[in-house]
Parts: C-alpha cells; sequence; structure tokens
C-alpha cells in the first residue's frame, strides 16, 4: 500500500504505477539520500522531535541498507515509485514502526532537491577533473609538437601558417573555460533545500546550518517555495554541458577531417577507431564521430529540460520528475566523451609530412606579402588588392608566390624588392606574429607556461 | 576478435567498446533483423551464391537464436558491439563456417537501415492503435455527456458558451490530424534499403522485388547511396510524435487546471492520481502532469536527433548510431502517453453543477447581446462598445447581465427591447451557432456521426 | 481607441501596445486578409446579414486598399495592433460606418487561422517550385557528369568507387521526398476555419462552403474550437521545413569539403564565393557555410513553437501570436537557401582529376578483392580478413593492391589468381554493383530515367 | 567593388550578396564598431604602424560617421556586406586612401568578435538593470502585501497555507540567481580579442593592454586561433537568457491562472490586459501570454546557436554569422519582457478575499493536523493515513476539518483532544512553518531584509 493511500478509494493501476515510478533511473541517488536522511535524523534528534536512541537505530538501519545496494543486494521494486519511499519502506522492514518517524517535518519535495544537488556536486567534481586531464593532455600534445608548422584554416580554405601547438592550445582555452564554467555552476547550486518541507517550510524546530554542515553545503535556501520549485541548478549545468559538447563536438570533427586520406594530418590510434563489416580496408574514427553525434543529445537534453520548466507555476508538479533522465545521462555521456577525447589525442600521431606538403601548395604567405606592401607605405586596401591580383595570376600556372622572379613581382607592384622572399618565408610569417596570444613560437612558449599555471590551480579546486 | 581485425595492429580498449557498442539498446531489434536475414539468405540462394543447403541450414540457425532470444536465454555481450554483429556470431557458433557466408553483399548499413524501417512501420501501428483508441474514448465522453454546457475560453478567460461535447471533440479532430500524419509517415518510409550494401550497391545478383515482399516493403529505395545514408524517415516520424504530444500536453493542461478546486469542472479517478507523502488531503494529477512534462522529452529527442544528422556528409557515419535511443524512447513515451490518456479520459467525472456556476459568474453571453443589436441594424463595432460598458457597469455592481431592468438596458442602447432578456439566454446563445462545425446541438450531432464514420476508417487502416 | 475599449477604463500603454502588437510582421498576410474579407462581406449578403450594397462597398473600399498596400502608401500604425485592425480601421475611415459591419460574425481568431493557411498555401507552392528547381539542377549536373569516378566515403574514410552522377543523385531522392512531404503538409493543412467565430462558430448563416470555394479550400473544419486552436499545420510545415534544411545542409558540408584545397574535387564559381579583408588568396564558400548554419537556425524556430504551444489549453492564447516570426523567416530562409543551392551546383567545375587522384591512393576496391575471394567459396568474413591483412601489408610499403605481385597475393591466399588484377579494375567493381538503385552505369541511366519522370509529375502538381 | 576582389573574376550576384550581407541586422554594432577602431587606430600611431596625423584624421573621420549614423544620416547599403564594411568604405570616402589604412594588422575576425564582446558587455548590463527593478518590484509588492494568506500549492492543487508575501518572494530569489548568473557570463566574456587578426594574431607591433583598457576590458585572449573562432560567450547569454525566460514564464502563468474568474486571486491592470474583438466582457492577460509564450522563442534562438556552431572546426566560418540575429533579437526579448513584468506585478491588485475563500474550500490544515498525531507519539506514516482517511470522510459531507466535532476526531484517534482545532487555526500552521526560508511571518521579514541588502549590492555592481 502507498505511504499515502489514506484519501483514495483504489490503488493505482499497474500501468499508472510503472508510468510514474522514477525508481528505475534515480536509484543511482541512493548514497545521497540516504547521507541526507541520516543528517536528517540527527537533526531531528537535536531538536527533541525523536529520541537519541531513536535516531541511532534509524541510522544504523540506513547504514544497513546503503550496504546492501552498494553490493548490489537490495532489493528495488516499481512498486516503490522512487528511491525515497524505496529506502524508507526497507528502512520500517528493518525496524519497525520507528522508520515511520523519520519523514517528520520533511517532503519528497525538499528531501529530492537536496539529494540532486549533492549527486551533482559530486558529478561536477568528476566532469571537472576529466577536463582537466584533458586539459593536461592537450598541453602535452602540443608540447611534444611544439614546433611543428600547419596550414591554419578560415572557411576550411587555407589561409596562414600557425603552430600546430597554437593551433591545438586553441582547444584548452575553451576547455579552461567550461572547466570554469562549471566550477561557477558548482557554486552557483551550492545551498541546501533541506527544511523546506513540502514547500512552506518545515514546522519542526530543526537546525538547518547544523545539516548544511553535515551535507557539505557552503549556503541554505533563503525562500522554502523556491527552494523546492525550482531546477535552475540542473538547466545551468544542462547548458554549461551543451557548450562543452560543443567544443568537443568540434575538436572531433577537425580530427575526422584530419584523418582523411586527403589531409592526412593525423593518424589515429587503432585503440580508437573500428573498422568495417565490408570493406576489409577501412579505419574509421568512430569514436570521434560519435562525440561529435552525441553533441546533439545532450542539446537535446537541454531542450527537453527547458521546455519541460517553461510555465509551470510554483511549487512542485509532477512534471519536474523528467529532470533526472536527462541529467544522468548529460553526466554519463560528458565523461565518457572527455575520457575518450583525451585518449584519442595523447594516441595519435601527427603527420608532419602531409602538413607541410600542404602548406607549400597553398598562398599560405598571401597576408604577408600584401603586408610587406604595407610597410612600404601602400594602403593596407591597396596592396589586399596587388596581392589578390598576384594569387589570381599564380593560380593560373599553378605556381606558388615564392616561384615567381622579381621581375614579375615588380609587375605587380613597384614596391617590391629583393628581400620580398625573405619576408614570405613562413618561418618568417610566423615569428612576425608576436603580439601576446599570437603563433610566434616565443609567444606559444609563453602561452604553455600560462597553461601550466591554470592547469595547476585547477587541480587545486578539484582537491 | 573484431570481424574487421584484419587490418588492424591492436585491439580496441574496453572503454571504448563500451562507448561505441549499441547492443545494449538496438538489441530490441532482433526479430526484424533476424527476418531481414533469413530473407538475405534466400535471395542468395536464389541468386546461386550459396546453396539451398546453405541457405537452409543459415534460416535454421537464425530461427533457433530468435527463439533464443524469445526466452531471454541468449547471452548478449557488449564485445559484439551491436545486435548484428551478436546474432552473426551466435550463428557461426551454431552452424560453422557456412554462417560467415550470410554477410556476403551485405553491409551493416542497409541491415540497420532495413531493421530499423520494419521496426517502425510496425510500431506506427501500434501508436496508430492507441491513437485510436484514444479517439474512441474522446467520442464516447462527448456522447456520454453530450448536453452538458460550459464555459467556453480564450486567454482563460470566460468567453462564450460551448457544450463540453463539442468542446472534447476539438481533441479527436487533432487526435485525428496525428493519425493521418502517422500514416502519411509510414507509407513515406515504405522503401527498403537492402541491396544497398556499404552504399554503392551489391555485387550479388539478388533480386530486391523478391526480397522487398518477404519483408513487407512495398517499394524498394532508388539510389543505393540515400538508402544508407538518409535518417529522415526517422526524424519525420519524431517530429509528428512532437506534435502529438503537444496536442496531448495540451489536453493533459487542461484535465489538471480543470481538476483544481478552483475549476473542479472534473474529478480524476483515483487510479490516476496520486497522494503526497506528507499532505494527507492529496490528490494530484500526476500522471496527467508527467504527460504534460513527457512533451519536452520528445521535442528534446527530435532537436538531438536534427542537430546530429545537420552537416553530415555522405554515407554512412557512426554519428547516426544516435538515432536508435531517442527513436525507441519516443516510442515507449507515446505508447504509455497515449494508453494512459485514454485511461484518465474514460474514467473521469463531470462536474456538471460547477460547469453551470461558472457559466452564471460571468459575462458569457455579452457577444450574444451585442450580436443582438447588430440584428437591429447596429455596426458590429458599435455594438461592441455598448455592451462593452454594459460589462463595465454590471462588473461593479456584482450583476449578469440578465439581472439588469430593461429599463437600464435601454439607457445603453434604445435598440435593447424586451425579447433581449430571451436572446441571451445560454441555451439560445448554443443554438444560434449552428453553422457547420459550430456548437449548436444539432451540429455536434452531425460532428460525432462524421466523428465515427473516420473511427471505422481508422480501423481499416490498422487491419 | 481601441475597437474593444468599451469595457475598459485605460488605454494600453505605449511600451505595451508596441509589444503586442504584430502589425511589423503580420502586415505580409494583406493580400490574404483582404480576399478573405471580401469573401466574408459576400457571404453575409448572400446570408441576407448585410444588403448587396454594403457588401459592394465594403468589397470596393477593400480593393482601394490593396491596392495602396501595393503601392507601399498605406499608412501602417502599431495602434493598428495587427493586420487585420489596420485594414478594419481604414476601410471604416474609407467607406464610414458600414465598414464596421464586416466584422460581423466573425473573430479574429477565425480569421487569422483561415489567413495564415492560405499564406503557407501560397508559399508551400513556391518553395516546392524551388526545390522542383534543385531537382532539376541535379539531374542536370548527374547527367553533365555522368561517368566520372569517384571515391565514395562512409567515416570520410574512402570507401568503394561510385559513379559521382550516382553519388550526387543520392540529394535527388531526398529532396524528392521533401517535396512530397512538402505535399503532404499542403493537403492537411487545406481546410478552411473561417466560421468557427472566436471558437464556438459563427451565429451568422453563412455558406461555408461557398467562403471555402472562393477562398481555394477543398475542405472545411469540422470543429469550430479546434479550427483556431491549433496551428500543428504550422509545426507541420516547420518541421519539414527542418529536416529539408538538414539535406540542405549535408550537401552544403560536402561541397566545402571537395572545396578544400585538400580535396579539390569541385570549384564553385566566383559568385557564390567571397574574398576575405586580409587575406588576398581567399575564395571562401561562404554560401554553402550559410546555407549550413541556417539549418540551425530553421531547427531553432521550429523549437521554438513546439515549446510555445506545449501545454496551452485551448481556445486562443496570445502565446499564439508567436507562430508568425518563425514561420516568416523559415519561408523566407527556405527560399534563398534553395535559390542559392540550384546556383552553386549548377556552375560549380568538377575536378576529374583530383578525384582521379585519391582513387588511386585508397584501397577502394578492397571489397572486391574479398569479393572475388567468396566466389572462389571463401566464406565472406575469412575473405574480409585475408584482405584486411593484404591492406595491412600495402600500407607499410605504400602501394595500391594493384602493384602487389601475383605471388604476393598468393601468399595471402592461395585462392588468387591472375584473373584478380582484373576483377579488382575500377570500372569492374562499378559494373558489378548493377543491381536496381546500384552504381553500376546502366542502373545509374535507369535511375536518371525515374528521376525525370518524378520531376514531369511534381511540375504537374506546381501548375 | 569588393576589398576583397582581387583574387576574383566575377562579382557575386546580387542575390547571393543579399544573403551573406548582415549589414541589415549589424548595423547595431556601429558605436561599438566606431570605438574599436578608433582605439586600433591609436594603437597603430602608437606602434609607428602609421603617422600621428594619420590616426588623427581617421579618429576624426569615424567620429563624423558616427554622428551621422546617431542622427540616421548614414546611407547603408547592401553592398557594404556588413557594417564593419561599411563603415570602412564611408571612412576611405570621407579622408581619402589614408582610410584604407585603417585596416592594417586587423581582420573581420578579430573585429567583430570584439564589436560583439563589448555590445553585449553593455546589454547584459542594460537587461541587469531591468532585473534589478523586477526584484525591487517584488519586494516592493511582498511589502504592501506582508500579512495576506493564501493558499499554496503542489501539483496545482491546495496543499499548505503560506503568505502571499513568502510566495511571491520565490520569485526574487530566481531572478536574484538569474542576475548572478547574467554578472558571471559578463565577467567570463571581459577578455579582449582585437590584436588576433584572421587567427594567428596580428604582425603589427600593437599594445595589446593598451587596446583593452581603451576599450573597457579587463583580460585579453591568450590564444589568436581560440579569440577569433570561439562562440561561448554568445552560447552562454542564450542559455542564461533561456533560464531566467522560463522564470518568467511560469511567473506569467500563476499571474495567467489568477486572473481566471475561477481564482480571481489577482486583478490586473487595464494597461496591461488587452480586450476582444468580438467579445465585450473580455479582459485578457495578453501581456503575461506572450511574455509566457516568448521563452519559447528564447530557447530557439538558443538551440538555433548550439546547432550552427556544433561540429565547426576551427576557426572563423560563415555560419557563424548567424550568430547576430538571435542574439539581438534576444535581448530584445528580455528587456521587453522584464520591464513589462515590473509594470504587470507594480500595478496589479490582489484579491484577499478570494483568497481566503479558497483557503476556507481547502483541507490546507491536513499537514498540521497530521503533525499535531505526531507531537503526540504517532508516527508520521501513521498519522499521515489516520488524516488522509478524516479528509475522505469529510469529503463526502463536504465538510472542512475545522468544522468536525472533537468526538468525530476522536473516532479517527484517541490521540486528538481539545486543542487540536487550536493547532489547525490557519495562522498558527503559518507561525509553526518558522525555521530559515519558512513562511512564519517573522521568517518573512527577515527574508525581505536580506533581500533588500541584495538589492544594495546589485545596484552597486550596475553602477
Amino acid at each position: 500500500m502507498k505511504p499515502w493511500a489514506g484519501r483514495f478509494e483504489k490503488e493505482p493501476e499497474k500501468k499508472v504505477e510503472e508510468f510514474v515510478a522514477s525508481i528505475s533511473f534515480d536509484e543511482r541517488l541512493y548514497k545521497e539520500d540516504i547521507k541526507g536522511s541520516i543528517a536528517w535524523a540527527q537533526a531531528l534528534a537535536r531538536a527533541k522531535v525523536i529520541s537519541e536512541e531513536e535516531a541511532r537505530k534509524i541510522t544504523q538501519g540506513l547504514e544497513e541498507i546503503k550496504k546492501e545496494i552498494d553490493k548490489g543486494k537490495f532489493p528495488f521494486d516499481i512498486a516503490d515509485e522512487d528511491i525515497h519511499m524505496a529506502i524508507e519502506r526497507a528502512l520500517i522492514e528493518k525496524i519497525g514502526a520507528v522508520g515511520g518517524k523519520l519523514h517528520t517535518g520533511r517532503s519528497r519535495n525538499d528531501q529530492v532537491a537536496t539529494d540532486l544537488r549533492m549527486y551533482l556536486k559530486k558529478e561536477i567534481k568528476a566532469v571537472n577533473g576529466l577536463l582537466n586531464n584533458l586539459c593536461q593532455t592537450i598541453i602535452e600534445v602540443a608540447e611534444k609538437n611544439v614546433d611543428i608548422i600547419m596550414p591554419g584554416y578560415t572557411h576550411l580554405q587555407v589561409a596562414q601558417p600557425v603552430l600546430f601547438s597554437h593551433y591545438i592550445m586553441a582547444y584548452f582555452w575553451m576547455f579552461k573555460r567550461d572547466f570554469d564554467r562549471m566550477v561557477s555552476c558548482f557554486k552557483k547550486m551550492d545551498f541546501m533545500p533541506l527544511g523546506s518541507a513540502a514547500f512552506a517550510g518545515t514546522t519542526c524546530p530543526i537546525n538547518r546550518e547544523f545539516l548544511a554542515k553535515e551535507l557539505g553545503f557552503n549556503y541554505i535556501s533563503d525562500n522554502s517555495v523556491d527552494a523546492v520549485s525550482d531546477r535552475d541548478f540542473i538547466l545551468h549545468f544542462l547548458s554549461q554541458s551543451s557548450i562543452l559538447m560543443v567544443h568537443l563536438s568540434r575538436l572531433a570533427e577537425e580530427l575526422i577531417i584530419w584523418s582523411t586520406q586527403e589531409f592526412s594530418f593525423v593518424e589515429l590510434d587503432d585503440a580508437y577507431t573500428t573498422g568495417s563489416s565490408i570493406m576489409p580496408q577501412k579505419k574509421n574514427p568512430d569514436v570521434a564521430e560519435l562525440i561529435r553525434g552525441k553533441a546533439g543529445r545532450i542539446f537535446g537534453n537541454l531542450m527537453a529540460m527547458l521546455s519541460t520548466m517553461k510555465g509551470l507555476p510554483l511549487s512542485y508538479h509532477r512534471d519536474m520528475q523528467e529532470d533526472k533522465g536527462g541529467l544522468f545521462d548529460t553526466i554519463d555521456t560528458l565523461k565518457a566523451c572527455l575520457d575518450l577525447m583525451s585518449g584519442i589525442l595523447s594516441t595519435m600521431k601527427i603527420n608532419v609530412e602531409a602538413m607541410k606538403r600542404a602548406l607549400e601548395k597553398s598562398f599560405v604567405n598571401a597576408t604577408d606579402a600584401a603586408d610587406y606592401l604595407v610597410r612600404k607605405g601602400v594602403p593596407f586596401r591597396e596592396a589586399h588588392k596587388i596581392v589578390g591580383e598576384m594569387v589570381k595570376h599564380c593560380s593560373k600556372f599553378n605556381l606558388p608566390l615564392e616561384k615567381l622572379d622579381l621581375e614579375v613581382w615588380k609587375r605587380f607592384s613597384f614596391h617590391f624588392e629583393e628581400d620580398v622572399l625573405e619576408y614570405i618565408k613562413i618561418k618568417n610569417c610566423l615569428n612576425r606574429r608576436d603580439s601576446y596570444g599570437s603563433t610566434a613560437p616565443k609567444r606559444v612558449e609563453e602561452q604553455l607556461k600560462r597553461a601550466k599555471a591554470i592547469l595547476k590551480r585547477q587541480k587545486e579546486w578539484l582537491s
């Protein structure tokens, strides 16, 4: 019989029971739920609502239940509706009627809001741990290949030369911001709803500061209605996760493109590729593809929750039970994707020759040729036009700029002199981009130092 | 060892294996996969690619495997990657090397595209069966309460009187259109990809018409690249499902509002409500709330798949494996929601008195008072203004229009005469709305007849 | 003063007026609105609600207003709230109080639902006209390049050879299905709400069949509440548009990748590319990129409308005014993208040499080498493994399969004989894929014939 | 002629020009663009790339252009492509070839990334100003109605009594968190990309710290590729905006429900409602409905941008131009909604009597009756059941708990005594909920004090 059966004439139908039950997915909150309940029992005892002895029994019962679940020996039943009910039912079976006192002054509304926050805080730490590993991997890859030059692209068209290390470090900064945003999300959810009861606040004179301390919260909620009604901490996490997945999907796309026969910039390790059931020669970047594809999945989880929460009056509505499925799926997906992306990066081989060939075929130094003219006093727009015409000319004859005779250069502009050929050497192009944050080798070295300092700070937060 | 291990130096890591495996969710395609494989074996035999004897052995092996899975005795293993590999591995174990011939001329690409279409066609039939039940339930509810008058709303403000039967029948027409859209979706996916192999077409001289007939397809795909690359049949289904969920969520919202103490228009059956763990008096419309909430979930599934498919070059990419999770979840959710909504409607009680009281408190006949003036030759905009002022007057004194003295009526317009009071009686208001599709009782009767004819046609499609 | 000012004490504030006004975007419905109003005036006259003379005056007034708007001389004012009010206000100014009779028995609720359907039906014709052009362009491109062989890809890894014409025709079939889905969407919205008034039906004895005929509708709505409440015709269109944009984005992505220096399979025409403000050599596929990017925009419009409609009780709510912005934006975007994609395809140059080079570098005939073994009786899985090992061997020495000595072939399997080299020639690989819908040249010719027949049918629908 | 025409044979077609142009919507960045350009000219002069005199001329020219745009006298032309080009073209027209030097060492890529950040930082301040006003309005409404008791709801079913002030303050805390999240978003985007040029960094020896200071940035970007490629600051803002809109939509929904005839808890001011074109009595909460509806619009903008950014390789792609439409629309929508919501709240009337009536009809004190038993030593679950049965009993006879004779109470549990009737008085129910953050009047007073302190801190941030 349901704990709330008093007012009802009928039991719910089996299929209704299944439809409303969340036990199949909220099961994973058991540690937080039990920890929360033990703290609650202690608070009730301190408030003299229950005796010390009763609190002790309850605590002991709960600890036994936790062990059973840990060991996979706990008999979950769809009739229990949710993890809170399952544990309470088991507690009463175990220690008798006194178990029924645990729920005094508490509601599932504040209970689940508390459990979810505790759980999510823990998982954000885990996600950030993996983000930090990924950041570290990127630094390592950059350092190992610090001098390799590759063509940089805009619109997937070769544009200017960059250091591969500089290019890959762009992702470091994205993931660093993701780390920061996760920290921010963590901090903003770090207040405890427990004590809000159904929504109007508890009638028990419990000490909420004590509870918060026990459960690792830095703050307590200021308004009991808000505390049980709001799910913005979940929306916040889902949206930061979506942004993170955008970054992962972009990196995955690069790896997929770079792994093509046509680019051949990298070779992914066998461990992160799979074969084809029909084509014996294939080596497919499946893991990267799935990471890219799963970005859509996370956006979907965010969209689902936004739509579900839209227009709900306060306080609790059953629609809000939908908060868990997408959240748990997002956490699992993020963790797997982050972990595997580190693996892909740390095992892939860079094909320096392919990058070099790509550089040679393109007009990657055209901007610098224009630059040369600017230094001779030609307005930039004019210089741009001159070099544009030179490129058009060279394209017809399939020549790189560096293969043109000085005479031909001069035909396009009398400002060009002997030294232009030195000027447009790729190495020099790189060295000239030496403002803060640019690709000049010494700037990249500075950047790597800053990145390593950040890594240290991230590790501090994690510990 | 993977069936594609030939070209590889290393086995994939365990965590990669888990990440790329779809066996945990595509398991449910086993019936379609086996049916497809049996047909394929027969086609190979007819094409003399394998012998009749080999085909017989393969068929028998597959049928045994099907029985094992039916009985839950089939040992699924994450290393099998997907249901296709799992079945093939088992087949080879069972009948030896000849099992390896089954995959001749076929690829997982055309295989999964075929399985998914077969599966989804079956499930659309199931969804439409439940939609049809819901349509029938609505007609029954309308017929049982055919004469009940309720206030109709715009902006959730009382507007004009309608028959409850007319109002609830609005949902019939929505679900009827959903049924039609599902039929349309069904027809548009009814072509068979099998024979497209990896994407360039099969080299085996198999008869695709024979295969299509065996597998219940009316058409075969015209282009092998398209056949394995496209997932628009899934996007089509997910978007029609989203529209259907919009309709369900709107109906759910009405039920939730009507169940409030303040409206009290309906009382939901105990079987479809739940209680509170803390408030003994509560009777919460949880099932309706969850149906409403799950609309967001389905939108999320659609959004996920749209994002995932966006910008993928042809032909197959591993991202496309993400097509299944959201699809299966959508099917399960739709079926549960449709079934439970029928249950809610067929068991709820209508509170005629509450509807009556609501009608009396409002100015539900104000439009008709304006109409009266129009019939006396007053331009509509003028009439609207006059009655607007009368309503303002009545609101101050908390009076319904019908309680005003004729003298007062005349003060607002000399066109009002004795017969206005008869004219604005609610029954008469209803009767006057008697154009095709309107709320006049005889029009609603006609409507119900048309609806029942549609029901018959829907049943024919289902059978 | 607002036409509904009677009941109100205060005028709305200016900023409220701006917030609720839709005139800035629903202006584009004026043709449909005026056409609808003229038909309504005639219907009122036939029903003797107004006189023939009044109907004539109204009609004439409306026609004058239409001309003024056509010429851009109509003074739109934010205070008019929406296009319906703007036209009615102008009508009364023009022909006096009789203009006020036009709104008799009608509501903005059925008026806007009718206007929108008329407008959208017209625009679907326009979209499908452009889709048909695109289909035709694809056929032309395929025919012009019917014999060109390119490497086909899965996972962006070279897989098997295909005819370029076959590959590009894959898009024909997608757009053909999009065309069909749009037709289906058109048909499902082809019923007229007019006569439903606010939601309960009109009290005027107008002939709805007459109205439907005048306004080009094949059906009339069956339930007045549904007729004004539902926006599934918009959701239907937005979701089909999203699927269409998925297809366009995929094609755009291919073109972007093919235009890279590394692939160089196509060169886009100058007219469809743009340059860089800083890099003189750049030729960027901006149009294709924007088409790809705008897919997200359309998904957003769909998601917006789904979220907005979710959980709205019947009948009209002001939230539904949000139906227009996203709809109009979607129509404009679709039309521009379809038109420009045709332009891109019809002007691009195919680089046969680059495709050839890519074919030579890859193991595009590995599947056929395995096939060869199968024909010698080796089970497919075994053959796959053998060739996989050959590929691994060749990769080390950077050799294509065709450069291996027969002796080496034999070392991998004694089944290989002299004729294997002929067997794996690319031309033969293509020819062997000759089941219905495959890439064998003669199959592609058949396919093109079928496609042209479809084009004819599409044109018939459009006319 | 385009500034990048050098390499091209053909001019773009008119329709292509329109398709790729962003000038119609990025026009609104002109202040930031000019400010950025003036700073850039100064930096170039300091770096001796241009002369002081040239910088002076450029600055003066730009200031004149700004004035022209301010006054609406600037001739925008679609051929200008975007605001950056439009201003540069005008500059060259105005001051001659020297104007062409402004673009030296800069790209539109870093230029637009800088403009957007400057613009968005300004607009976040504006949004937060309006958020702060809304917070203040809520406090004022709460203080003005501090003692009013209303029924609190879960599942839209009456649950427990709360102070109206407590209930409405729940929204204060939500908007307070939204304010904080916007601050966080502001801080995370507060770094300057300028100096990153196309993506590899600028070759000009400009001082980026100087530039940052001039343009009001606290930090400068660390990696030039990242600086031009990333749009996470926009995604961050759009997602926080979506969460904010969830909150606004929930409040809007409450107001709509409370304004129904059936609830009648509030009456919205005429200024924030509109009438009906057909029903003279209507007073519709259109503004609240549109706010609710526009939540969907913002979710759509977020979803659009997530989908668009997904899977884009670095660095700039034209798809990213799609960042502006949705962003600008979101800003405008947020500002209007926030402003109008403050207006609605500050002008609405609370209907104390209606709230009282609703309290009396319900079993709002049932939880406290159960509580009473708990204090007598009955386990909570047992107490819950007893009171559940009492409620079932009372429902049948349509009686509130307080009307039952003591005798009847005792029939349900002998623990009930005389004092139970005092215990369940609503006032006492409220007073007993006196833990931190609960609804007891003295706790609400404390809460209001804390809220006012927060308001002060918010104002400090804004100034």
